[in-house]
């Protein structure tokens, strides 16, 4: 683990900050981790590939989200990437105080250990291998070791993409394609 | 800088990682350095916030690209988050062997010497605070210093927002809303 010091005192107002990103649009993924005291899993857009030899993905995760703890131990993580099929787990991991895993017949485990949600579009199953502390969250770097592909996403193929912006979950197909 | 070391062998083959990311959706930046040589651009999708208060961001930028090397030395950028009607300057930022700096009237100097493109949806002009090389990429955490917005993204407001999807463009409008 690293740690960024920060100067803060010029630093862009939060309002500001906010208002920026709400206007940008994320692909959805739901992040499960299990650090030996059971699974915990949290909606997240932030995650993005980094380098494709070695593979590797980066995303980050607030010290006030309740998995918060556990992936600051995890030594794997599952980042489950969803489509438009998806979307209730996608509200499931992004509302608070529920038990994500209440459920037993959406979710197993791989023979690794690892939780997986079923039915998902894709998921890869990363080992954590840097951990950066900025401000209030961390940053993680992940490197792929294994993935599945439900759905691919090729044009005629059943899966959509999800995308949320503005506080909205919004839907790509053939009607939101820009034709240039 | 710091460095993260990779135990590679049993990393899932690049093909595979490739087909997991193309079906995830990206929002659309164009991030701009000048390190004293010159300004570069270029169109990411990694952008995400990590943090409102410190107000942090990341983004990665592979060693391939022609403006890793003043983004590994500059010390501020600017980052360009895109809406549809910037993805002319979105393909510009994505195409290889491109002077983007060639039409003088679509770009300016702000008092602090950086370049912005005009007329984009928002920009954050930031410090580099961090650098994690890992793999053939490098991850960089930057803290936002000033901000501006063109065009809000609030329902009813001009702006739309650009979707990277499966190799195409997609445009997220009151047609795509998912409503549940």
């Amino acid at each position: 683990m690293s740690k960024v010091s920060i100067d803060a005192t010029d630093s862009l107002p939060a309002e500001d900050f906010k208002a920026v990103f709400r206007g940008h649009p994320g692909g959805v993924s739901v992040i499960t981790a299990d650090a030996g005291q059971g699974p915990v899993a949290l909606t997240a857009t932030s995650v993005a590939s980094i380098s494709v030899d070695p593979p590797l993905l980066v995303f980050s995760i607030s010290a006030l989200s309740s998995a918060s703890d556990v992936l600051s131990r995890a030594q794997t993580v599952v980042v489950h990437f969803l489509d438009v099929h998806d979307i209730e787990l996608a509200k499931l991991g992004a509302a608070s105080g529920v038990d994500r895993f209440a459920q037993d017949q959406t979710w197993t485990r791989l023979s690794t250990g690892e939780t997986v949600f079923d039915n998902v579009r894709a998921w890869v199953r990363c080992e954590v291998i840097e951990r950066v502390q900025a401000g209030t969250s961390t940053v993680f770097v992940a490197r792929a070791l294994q993935s599945h592909i439900e759905r691919d996403s090729e044009p005629g193929q059943p899966s959509h993409g999800l995308v949320y912006h503005n506080r909205a979950w919004h839907r790509l197909d053939e009607n939101s394609l820009l034709t240039s």
